[in-house]
């Protein structure tokens, strides 16, 4: 129903569209430009003599050019310059990095945390690391923050709601967070696996795909879903909690949200320590369990049979979403990696052969960095709609 | 990723939008245009001007408008002149109707069928529905098919898989439908519950809501889903068979997919039937088994069982996409009605808080006639993208 754009709509598209393309791809040359925007030359020799001139990319001679004839200029983003801080808050640890456009870690911070701190008690800490990395920062703009959080992160205002283990229970945190950092940038927040996938979807194993499900464990499971290209978070933002399917009626207390039979109580991290035959929650870390476990025969079966329940719950989202990849993040990279056989034999005998045949089972290309390097996506969403500020809604919310 | 469309382009989107508008709700000032529509008045005037020439829209005076003065004209779809074929391929009956432009119903007709019935043997009825409905109407433009079937429809070609029970296993049906119509019309074929909900979004109970899934049952259990207002389909097109969602490990055995503990094992026909104590699949029409198990006390708490598993699995997906709607369609709309106590129990000790807070529960508002509206509107889905079938590929296809 929506009408076609105007000419400064178009335009904002155009700048968007371009700085989107040298953040993600790199340097690449005008004549190049043209051809992946379907931009005619005079076009995008305006567009970048503009976002040029507002310190976003700049033009060089590529690496390696000859030094014969005249050489033909590269755009590429001004990574060290312009830049947005990256947060993600874990378990068990406390992340934060300067990231430039591009994409590039500039300079990145790690901080060990207990697992009953609150989301006042972890404010402190990450706004120091920002103010830290800003004052070794060169001079440059600082376009955001962006926080990814393993919890339920409503989607209008960024509040926490039912953070596993930490007993996080709405708690504002994009509020704080701004406060303690001062300045007027923006905070925004996400759910760990959805921007997690946001990474992979646009740098890593799932560049190019469509319809893809990030699943991450770590204590319980969430998942982020892309659908036709566009990341769901549902009506309230709360999407992807596919930790808490029941696929086992009757079966055990979920410690997270109290119904039986959840899909986290049989491959969380509380089975895989039942497994162990321990129950020390946070005694060994997270991504450690499974490497334990393989070293220690008598949880063999034990381990078998959680893959089996990795499986079935695949399957389930398989039947559900049809999706082309499914990537196992955060702790069910290795249970998957060692169940696989399990995995796949449950979706053989649980999905549809329509709805899995072309199907992928990946690992994360860029590891535990995935929702760092996602959460800096979110800090530099506005900046990519809209390069120069230029929208009417933008103008009045500076 | 895209850059901004092309002054071409625009003109189709702004043409495609007006001709949406007055597709979607009827008859509407030129002013009330520029406000919805958001274009100024001239854009207006030029863009109806070719819709009228294209014997699309036309204008007239609004019903009731008084004498004196200057009438305002209103602008309204030519529905009489404008028309697509709709066919509904269900369990116990063929449906086919005449939709004008508008998604007015013009012409109609029925057909109870017998079950096993090949997609070969459908073909001739449906097509001689359509040549007699096509006898009878005014001179006019057809501008398409579209197909609902209750089964998995391959995105890119309408090939049909896995029909429940019809034993249906990859039968090509967009082709031979062609085929057997003649001439160069297109034949589009989608999912029962998709189509069912496109029609439920439009112009039925689920208007306004952009998070909504659609659930259907007939034998089988199937879903249309829609997220941030566009409906998934899933990389080949099978999004939806959350019929095959496994609740209960170790249950039995699913005769459409043969696996164990799916869904509709719980909830679909055979578990009513069984609860009614017969196996007499087909005997009773699929719409009228909860009237019968109402009237049959000894059925009755069987009914409740049912009802818990229809919650479960409702707050299985509701955890899974955080909707803001769930529309209970086909034999689920009675069997929701019945047991909504147990639902709304079960989705409470289940569903998430968060998940489920903004949650309604809702039946069709279109009733059995959903599929129908819905595959009309797969049948207009080229003309209103690009009403005066300018665009290079569109041209191209003619």
């Amino acid at each position: 129903m929506r009408a076609g754009p105007s000419q400064d709509e178009v335009r904002r598209q155009n700048l968007g569209a371009l700085l989107r393309y040298v953040h993600v791809h790199g340097p690449i040359s005008r004549a190049e430009l043209t051809t992946r925007l379907g931009l005619n030359r005079s076009t995008i020799g305006a567009l970048t003599a503009d976002l040029t001139a507002a310190g976003l990319v700049r033009e060089e001679a590529p690496r390696g050019a000859r030094r014969a004839g005249r050489p033909s200029l590269v755009v590429l983003p001004e990574s060290g310059r312009v830049y947005a801080y990256a947060l993600s808050i874990e378990v068990d640890r406390l992340r934060a990095a300067r990231v430039g456009l591009g994409g590039e870690v500039l300079d990145e911070r790690v901080y060990d945390r207990p697992r009953d701190l609150r989301v006042s008690e972890v404010v402190g800490p990450l706004a120091a690391f920002v103010k830290e990395m800003q004052h070794a920062a060169p001079e440059g703009r600082y376009v955001g923050v962006g926080v990814a959080v393993a919890g339920m992160v409503r989607r209008h205002d960024g509040l926490v709601r039912l953070t596993p283990k930490a007993g996080w229970v709405d708690e504002p945190l994009a509020e704080p967070l701004a406060e303690a950092l001062g300045g007027d940038h923006t905070v925004r927040v996400g759910n760990h696996a959805d921007l997690a996938l946001l990474a992979e979807h646009l740098r890593g194993v799932a560049v190019d795909t469509e319809d893809v499900i990030y699943l991450h464990g770590e204590v319980g499971i969430g998942a982020g879903i892309i659908a036709h290209g566009t990341l769901i978070t549902g009506h309230g933002g709360y999407a992807g909690e596919v930790g808490h399917m029941i696929v086992h009626p009757g079966g055990r207390t979920c410690s997270s949200c109290g119904a039986r039979g959840c899909w986290e109580s049989e491959i969380g991290e509380e089975a895989l320590l039942r497994a162990l035959g321990t129950d020390g929650s946070g005694r060994i870390p997270a991504h450690q369990l499974i490497a334990a476990m393989r070293g220690d025969p008598g949880s063999h079966e034990a381990l078998r049979q959680i893959g089996e329940w990795l499986g079935l719950g695949v399957a389930n989202l398989v039947n559900i979403f049809n999706p082309e990849m499914v990537i196992f993040g955060g702790t069910l990279r290795n249970l998957y990696l060692t169940t696989a056989a399990q995995v796949r034999s449950r979706l053989n005998s649980l999905a549809l052969p329509a709805s899995r045949e072309l199907l992928r089972l990946r690992t994360p290309k860029m590891g535990e960095d995935a929702a760092l390097i996602g959460a800096a996506e979110l800090a530099f969403t506005q900046l990519l709609a809209d390069p120069l500020n230029e929208a009417p809604s933008a103008r009045q919310a500076t």
